[in-house]
């Protein structure tokens, strides 16, 4: 179940993959309706569909797409149809983990289904493509549940970068609770950094809690100190890319230090995550790499150039938040401590 | 004194003013030379020269430009056209209270001297700028000196806004250090963060640190905590608009966040502030009022739209950061705990 008033990034309508171009926010409101397997995999190249549910759950459709009209007769020719499309698909976007665990997913519903007539193994995988979106959102939903016991009517929270329903099924992750509170008639007031450098608060969660009706205010990351000085927020709500087995948190530059003002300032700080995000073979923070990403993001990547020619610059993607920083890890199965996280495998 | 590699934003030279044409940073260096007050007067409406020393300088030059050629024959004459000038460079920026202070500062000059002939009042009025310009340096760079001595060859510095030379005669308040380390030899690793949202560190601080040769990384601000947890900074040193009695200083957005973070890492923070800016007339932080500016600043302030039409945003120019966080504030006439700012005007 999603709320009327939620953006949805990957709809399945009519026959056809809507999906909302986020190359044009938060400036345009563009949904695209696909209907072919190439015209899915030029707009994962693109990043008209961005964050990795929302990919894996574009490359699923698209698969779908592109064996829909299969004149296939017998299991073993459909069997390598499926397979040339999922391949093809895969070449979109190579390095997204998320859309070949979808393309695999689908693949062994078909091996599963195998006896079905060619037809039936269509509508499964449709079906499954479906089942993935659902899921998704259920895991979303379920999370923001969890964090909805932490917060309070009335509270100001705090959040970075997009960890928002435009990149998943629903919801989002960190994003969840506010659209929960929103169902229940509470007033939170959000406050979203807007994400150096490339601004996914600003351009991403600023609109899709805009568009939901939910009181957000866009602030820049280096005013958060002074709204938490001065009693706006009561609490700190973010997303994460990887938790480390001793509870150690990688998420997008910028975090870290919204974590360590936030335990200055005796607010409670909390991640939203997916268990598939709860990597217990990563000991610990250390050993998450740091992609470092090109300066042309901060000197150029606003329209124009910000910063003098061949200035050094220092670009790191993501930053790790030690667990002594972190009140409560939130996945689908619960609310954990950071040091006993790896129980929300059990 | 100043050193070779320094930019200068405001000259004297060759009977003009030389003025570095700050609106074409970071990517263009353009100087300006202006022989006429309407030409000062549309440099300053249009802030091709900016900072608070800076400004004052330039419209001292221009009351002398706008006043060298006159034909008064009597003390009265004379001085009604130096007012007459005077008023009229004011209305260029009404409210820099700095330029104000400099034209008082020359007409009180001319107005001591008024039994001298013409000619001399006319050398007397470039005499009182020029004299202008040398105290600004010789302050910056006695803050300088005493910053020097709290910090070591081989330290990184991080800094935030532009405390700088382009605002000020020569060295900047807390750029100052760098400079002098500088013709030191020494080796000092600066962090400048780009200061959100008109990014002045990215413009300015970035620009006249790297013109010079001192080691310079562009980050963005919420990469501040990053680049401490990683031991790349040993000291903070920042600038200031106002120094309150207690100790507590307000100064540009985000500073109050990099003090909070310097003490979590434990490192050293320092503020330069010359004493034209304490003011023991405020007694705390929270008796200096916070400018918020508009949201465009934050929304389109690039070069292109970064958030949704109509988004909420909050955008306070300014920070408090309380005595508690500040390690020392350092004058021109020396080294002092907040909570002792006071003796710096004894």
């Amino acid at each position: 179940m999603t709320t009327s008033t939620q953006t949805t990034p990957v709809k399945w309508e009519d026959d056809a993959l809507v999906l909302l171009d986020q190359t044009r926010l938060p400036v345009e409101t563009i949904y695209l309706r696909l209907t072919t397997a190439e015209e899915v995999w030029g707009s994962i190249r693109r990043l008209e569909v961005r964050g990795a549910p929302a990919i894996g759950m574009a490359a699923a459709y698209g698969l779908y797409l592109g064996i829909r009209g299969s004149e296939a007769q017998t299991y073993e020719a459909f069997w390598q149809e499926l397979n040339r499309q999922a391949d093809y698909l895969g070449t979109s976007r190579p390095t997204a983990v998320n859309l070949f665990w979808a393309l695999d997913r689908i693949k062994a519903r078909v091996k599963k289904d195998a006896a079905l007539p060619i037809a039936e193994l269509k509508a499964a995988v449709l079906d499954e493509a479906l089942a993935i979106q659902k899921e998704d959102a259920e895991v979303c939903r379920t999370i923001g549940e969890h964090l909805l016991t932490l917060l309070q009517d009335g509270m100001g929270v705090l959040t970075h970068c997009n960890p928002g329903a435009l990149a998943t099924a629903a919801y989002g992750t960190a994003t969840a609770p506010f659209y929960l509170a929103k169902e229940r008639g509470w007033n939170l007031k959000v406050y979203a950094d807007e994400t150096r450098p490339v601004l996914q608060g600003a351009r991403l969660t600023a609109y899709e809690l805009q568009q939901a009706g939910i009181d957000v205010t866009l602030i820049c990351d280096n005013m958060a100190a002074m709204v938490m000085s001065q009693g706006k927020v009561q609490a700190v709500v973010v997303g994460t890319d990887r938790v480390a087995a001793n509870g150690d948190v990688a998420n997008k530059i910028g975090t870290y230090g919204v974590a360590v003002l936030a335990k200055a300032h005796g607010i409670p700080f909390y991640v939203a995550a997916p268990l598939s995000s709860v990597d217990l073979a990563t000991p610990t923070g250390a050993d998450i790499p740091i992609e470092e990403r090109p300066a042309e993001e901060i000197t150029h990547g606003l329209g124009k150039q910000v910063a003098p020619d061949d200035i050094k610059v220092y670009n790191p993607a993501f930053d790790v938040t030690p667990a002594q920083y972190i009140t409560a890890i939130v996945t689908e199965t619960g609310i954990f401590k950071p040091e006993e996280i790896a129980k929300s495998k059990q």
